[in-house]
């Protein structure tokens, strides 16, 4: 059994972390499904999916990670080529990855307490994103 | 079908990485589902999963990458606030991400020769763990 | 209902980029199943699998990340202890991991019109790989 949902968002950019846990609780328990997977997938080149314990201190060390790892200011031929200025936005998506699967029983799904599933936008300036949940079991 | 199984670990921390292989393969054999995928899910968010060639030198090499990368002694915020000191072991987390999904065929996971499947216990002490495998096929 | 399909490609090692996804769209048409996902995975160490929008400038971009973060010139127990000369290889396919799955509506993959699935091969010399498709619904 299968069972597409969609989930709306408006970001920020330059890794605007967005938790969307209960959206995707609710859509799983409304899915009909007991049990299986949910795929949570963003279309998109500059974005990425994964979970951290949402609170304020790790989404601004998780931003720093970013800020360390794959920075803004450095040449990126994808800008010098097509001038978007967020050659480091893909580069980050690209390696964070733009999916989670998380498994479910009994309606609920199996993450961690403090475990939250969140968007990361790397984009350089605020999007409207459409992450597509793909609700999978029996 | 949808069978759900769980695997019970102790991680000693800062990048333990525990070889759990020989298990997701008992499960996968036993769960009477003949091709499909097994979703290798941790619970938590000082935690990640992915493979590599279990070797001692890889093991070591992996752990210099992340603290080269995702340093311990620089200042985080999770550690201001909350005093855990184990904000570097959040940030690797949410990087390597807390799942896994590998396709079976005839009870078989189609796994190279060399590629092993490990938890990655980024935390700052010694650890129970709960793997959660739902496995899903026909 | 469960479809194996396996994909042969023929890569250059040491980051070399391989655009999969009319493959892998093929596949997915072909198999008889209208909704679902694709497991895409890649039996091996030294490989991994991601999307990224796939222009000349991005690709350079992304192994200029790989050559900072996981660097080929510094020493690996890997390769002291086997002399393969590929620890950075191993690291960054650990790293990046062997595996995406892609949600599928009407038989047509949810990815952004920019976003191509990728095989980033690692390994530090010319390799035949086999990438297997795990495509599941209904």
């Amino acid at each position: 059994m299968v069972v597409t949902r969609k989930i709306g968002i408006r970001t920020k950019g330059e890794c605007d972390l967005i938790d969307i846990t209960a959206q995707v609780k609710r859509e799983v328990l409304d899915s009909g499904i007991n049990a299986g997977t949910v795929t949570v997938f963003i279309s998109g080149s500059t974005a990425g999916i994964s979970t951290i314990e949402y609170e304020s201190g790790l989404v601004s060390d998780f931003q720093g990670m970013w800020d360390r790892t794959v920075p803004r200011n450095i040449p990126y031929q994808h800008d010098r080529r097509w001038g978007d200025g967020n050659g480091h936005s893909h580069v980050r998506a690209s390696l964070l990855g733009p999916f989670l699967v998380v498994p479910f029983t009994d309606k609920t799904l199996l993450l961690g307490t403090w475990q939250q599933i969140v968007v990361a936008d790397f984009d350089n300036r605020p999007r409207s994103r459409e992450i597509v949940l793909q609700i999978m079991g029996e």
